[in-house]
């Protein structure tokens, strides 16, 4: 058995390989390829996939597979590779190649279809190519053995083991209490932020950014930081992690808060077990606790005060002239402010569940075929009416923000509120093993912190499902409570309710 | 035929794609690859490289090959696409995978020794290894049919079709009148250079070499500069060149003269015919023909005085201090000095080729058996002395200067001097066909001269072998007495001979 285990890990490890090396040419591409470049960088990345692809799904791991299983005791990591790799096997085999071909051609031009409604703001343009994307879900959802919600298969891909049923129940109990929090801060004198929004040179920004995050315990000799259009994590093995960051100078909080948020990602990705190196064990047990660890660093700490106990005065020393007058409490209230908001991927940590529940609730229904493509501007707008009291202009800013139906994303908008939700439930778990945590983040100390994360999330990869994990770590499984103590505990402090 | 010749077009676009992300691979861990990432990213290269190689080698292409030879009319693409692709063919089918993997090691090992004896300055260190390497090229050549010389065998790996007997005569004619013209120099007064060596700051000279090189044509939506410790010229497409370039801020020479160096490289790289794009027909001809591209943007142009007296006064106006009242003529020739010195890489136009020469008398020597290893530090040294007058004062910046050997990179140092000759044959032609080129130089302008270029060297791509092609351009071939011509006028001029 262990040299079918071995044969396993040399073709795991190549297709590995292949995905870092597709990595790098995404990261290069996002960075700092000529604009020129782009048509080859298409061909080079098809090929690759396409081949990682092929090595994969070959029968021979098939057959390994279907031979390994069982051979190695309940619990161990070589069970869980197995596991693992036979569920991502399951998933890349049903889909047959000329449905993958298919797709890809129709979210291209639903891609198309997407940025020209968007330009337009006519959403009657995008509905003709969504009705092609979600025929396509459909069929995607029936190659799967049939589960008790279709939705289930989509979010599946997103978040292991996870059922729709699951996450209505937990966004059930959020919803209520969350709309009436945001009443009661809209009811509240709205804190000042103009000092936010002066102007701040994008090289100081990056300097203060780097001096957070080596706090927080970034080893510069396996991570770096870029500039890219749009931010994000990819790392092409434990030792080589990177993030990109935005830059606006004339609004502070994307490059700060992105860079706390990207690191997050970052020391997840370089924080698995070394051994889980090269096999499918690598990265993160789902997009909703991926996104747990990088908004516990954005918004639990790096929204904190005790954070800012410690980090303010070196930012006002940065920029004297925009923040020198400018008290602690002040700042730290204008970091925190709550206003309910058009754009998901601008709102605060109050409103930013509603933009996910109204999304999700629409997937679902989409799904379902229990609303008409025609009507889902109405029920956007209505749905943002309901929990946010606000009412888009037109569909731009309304049901045409997101790129992720064009290229087929649907099932994963709750992993954003997963992440949340997880992040407030280990934060309270963490208070509990460290109780000088506030002291030590007072003090801009960060390695107990980041050590047990490491230990008890980031090291175990994909080993476990979320559920699982969570459980194993915090006795319970996915649950909305602790972040609602959590908004409610802060936003208390900051609008005085 | 057309079916077969597309299946053959099929296969090569995988395998120019994976050597391409091979390609992003390797300019990501020159210039931005944090340094822990070193251990993946070479297993990564590791995975790509094998996959290219067995797509290669495979039977098929074999086959397809061996079909396709004589399909299509003498002179035409597709014949070229064939010939050459059967050329590399055979190149790596012949020599067993067992071998490139003894390679690797021996090779890895002695980087090691050659590391440690430059440091130690102590060639007994470097020999064993020497001797492995030296048997493993032996075994090498051995793969191959019996050359006229056995030499032969490893310069056809980097100038295809080019045989040692005609390097030797080329560098025969070369020797005698270059360590004259060397002398006739040493009997003059030295020209000062000392303004080149006071403080430069990174910045500015980045910012002027990105001037010239905009003048001379790059088209920055297809290209790149970035920092490396050791400057290199990399494409992943015609529309994706990159150079590197080292900076030293106490010396204005390496960016100044390197930026323009890799830029000639990047010219010929991006100006491929597209259609050869992702065939055996991309890339240049050989090292030599790619060696007279950058030399000639370096050399004959960039240390030209036409083009100095278009760019001298914004160079004066970037560095007022350093070379305010410094003339152009003496700055002319000071960029133009020659002084006999030991580091080959840090030699000038005059003397560079005598290093050339010596270590290829060397090479041949080492691979006839003429010379035993134990010997090879006194034969440098009396060869420095006869060449250029000078005796290293220890094996480290004498015989153990290079990393070639280390690598097993026997065989290709003649090629940096054939890239001189070239550039002077090329040049001759170019001023036969734009007579006023120089006036254009003058007044900066450079599009005649890319045009030419590209209209007869680069837009070949690899159709053509070096000899082929330099009697095409030139009407002869290979033939140094221009670039003795180019040198003697240049150095008389600058040293009043």
């Amino acid at each position: 058995m262990q040299q079918k285990l071995n044969e396993l890990k040399a073709i795991l490890a190549e297709v590995s390989d292949l995905n870092a090396a597709a990595g790098v040419l995404g990261w290069d591409q996002q960075t700092y390829m000529p604009r020129a470049g782009a048509e080859a960088r298409g061909q080079q990345m098809g090929t690759i996939g396409k081949i990682a692809h092929e090595t994969f799904v070959s029968d021979r791991v098939g057959k390994l597979l279907d031979q390994l299983k069982g051979a190695f005791p309940e619990g161990s990591d070589e069970a869980a590779l197995v596991r693992v790799t036979k569920r991502d096997y399951e998933r890349r085999t049903r889909v047959p190649a000329s449905f993958v071909v298919e797709q890809a051609e129709v979210t291209a031009a639903a891609h198309e279809g997407w940025v020209e409604a968007r330009q337009k703001s006519d959403f009657s343009i995008f509905e003709p190519h969504l009705a092609k994307v979600l025929n396509l879900t459909r069929r995607y959802i029936d190659f799967f053995p049939k589960a008790d919600h279709p939705y289930d298969t989509l979010l599946d891909d997103f978040e292991p083991g996870m059922k729709t049923a699951e996450v209505q129940a937990i966004f059930s109990e959020l919803r209520k209490k969350q709309v009436k929090l945001i009443k009661a801060i809209a009811a509240k004198r709205q804190v000042d932020d103009s000092f936010l929004h002066l102007k701040y040179s994008e090289a100081k920004q990056r300097a203060f950014g780097e001096k957070v995050i080596t706090a927080f315990g970034v080893d510069w000799n396996k991570f770096r930081q870029d500039k890219s259009p749009h931010p994000f994590c990819t790392s092409f093995s434990v030792n080589d992690v990177r993030i990109t960051t935005r830059f606006n100078e004339t609004f502070l909080n994307p490059a700060l808060f992105g860079t706390m948020h990207e690191t997050g990602h970052a020391f997840y990705d370089g924080g698995v077990n070394p051994a889980y190196e090269r096999t499918s064990l690598g990265g993160g047990a789902s997009l909703g606790i991926h996104e747990s660890q990088s908004r516990m660093w954005e918004n639990i700490v790096g929204r904190s005060l005790p954070f800012w106990e410690h980090f303010y005065p070196t930012l006002q020393k940065t920029f004297p002239a925009q923040l020198g007058n400018v008290s602690l409490k002040k700042f730290y209230k204008a970091v925190n402010k709550v206003e309910p908001s058009l754009i998901r991927v601008e709102a605060d940590e109050a409103t930013y569940n509603m933009h996910i529940m109204l999304r999700l609730e629409i997937e679902i229904a989409m799904v379902e075929g229990a609303v008409a493509l025609k009507d889902l501007p109405a029920l956007w707008n209505a749905k943002m009416k309901e929990y946010l009291g606000i009412l888009p202009p037109n569909d731009a800013q309304g049901v045409l923000q997101d790129i992720h139906w064009s290229f087929a994303g649907i099932g994963y908008f709750s992993t954003y509120s997963l992440g949340n939700i997880i992040s407030a439930q280990l934060w309270e778990r963490i208070n509990k093993d460290i109780p000088d945590l506030a002291a030590q983040i007072r003090k801009g100390k960060f390695d107990s912190l980041l050590g047990w994360l490491r230990a008890h999330i980031h090291v175990h990869g994909r080993k476990y499902d979320p559920q699982e994990l969570v459980q194993q770590v915090t006795g319970s499984r996915i649950d909305p409570k602790p972040y609602l103590r959590y908004l409610e505990t802060k936003f208390s402090d900051v609008y005085g309710l």
